[in-house]
């Protein structure tokens, strides 16, 4: 193909333009590259027509109706979410997250049965996160008028589940001043040595949190 | 928590339930995995309304407004696709790819000024794809008939651009024969060693390829 010479390319025009407002929207999100959102993009165009607008309309829907739950800030579809709607949940314990992702692992493991509340963040000093841009005066409005609690119940326990960080640890210590001047108990998620791992591969700070947190096992 | 016991853990509705559709909606697509799908639901969570809006209205317009292109296959928002439409490209070159993927692949390089055929495929015995599911019937006609084919043009050259497997190999086979009946001059791209590849690592078939197919440097 000696003959063909480079004519001007204008690669952008080789997909129509609703492709291309197509790969840039999904290229926009997370962990989506230029390749993925066109893998992705060809996916939609080749697959039926309803498949596709029922992602369009799951994405718009998940927009109009989804909020915050305005009691523990978790997602909800309605007014108060689903784990403070439960009344088999005591509302009494009370575990702190940054995040709701965070609530739905610790959901995950079915262990708990007190209700949360979602701090949409932690404090951030080199993020320009003040205590003030959390859900921090929610939290304790919570503690000092039960009304505002799941069920109007009385706060009695308050679980730290902050993410074992500099700036988690920071924010739970901030809560725990809080929280105890209030006389509400405050405990934190236990630290050590995670199931499953291999001790000579544990770090020092692991291997530290396990040896001043060790357990009874009379 | 040695308290705490194990309670109806009802994973699923640990989402509302619009959340837990975009989940699947996601997940359903090619290599976004449950995992990947919860990075992205939670993003689109957390992201301007008007952003997501955008991102569903994009495919929505995808599935309305683009098209396949009568004369190519191509994509198209149009009637004619944009290589088709382009009064520059010669139309009585017309290469055949298996996908529109080939075709922006190609149209990249911007090495090529002939027109193309699109046959959504190649023939498949194993996956029950026969000739008469591609678009050859058409790519015949476009030769039989030069008022189908782009500009009215008579097509005087075929490139044949299937991939270089057992089943692209198979279809160019099919197309050649078919073609060449029409006396229409058949070519294929060439093969051969991978610009930037090494000598050492190419394979036997590769390498065969650039012995048989060696060319002239005089």
């Amino acid at each position: 193909m000696a003959k063909q010479r480079s004519h001007n390319p204008d690669h952008s025009s080789a997909y129509p333009a609703p492709v291309r407002e197509l790969l840039e929207e999904l290229a926009r999100l997370p962990g989506i590259g230029r390749r993925s959102a066109e893998r992705l993009a060809l996916h939609l165009l080749k697959s039926d027509a309803a498949d596709a607008m029922s992602l369009a309309d799951a994405i718009a829907r998940v927009k109009t109706e989804v909020g915050q739950c305005p009691v523990c800030f978790n997602f909800t579809d309605g007014d108060a979410c689903a784990v403070c709607r439960d009344e088999r949940r005591d509302p009494s314990m009370v575990l702190v997250v940054e995040q709701p992702r965070d609530l739905i692992s610790l959901e995950q493991t079915g262990m708990y049965r007190g209700v949360y509340h979602v701090l949409l963040g932690r404090i951030s000093p080199l993020e320009g996160v003040s205590e003030d841009d959390l859900t921090i005066g929610a939290l304790l409005a919570r503690i000092d008028t039960p009304e505002r609690n799941a069920g109007g119940a009385r706060v009695e326990e308050v679980i730290l589940g902050l993410n074992p960080t500099l700036e988690g640890d920071g924010t739970a210590l901030y809560l725990q001043q809080a929280v105890a001047k209030r006389g509400v108990k405050v405990s934190r998620l236990a630290r050590g040595l995670p199931t499953g791992s291999q001790l000579e591969y544990a770090n020092k700070a692991v291997l530290a949190d396990a040896i001043l947190g060790r357990q009874s096992v009379r």
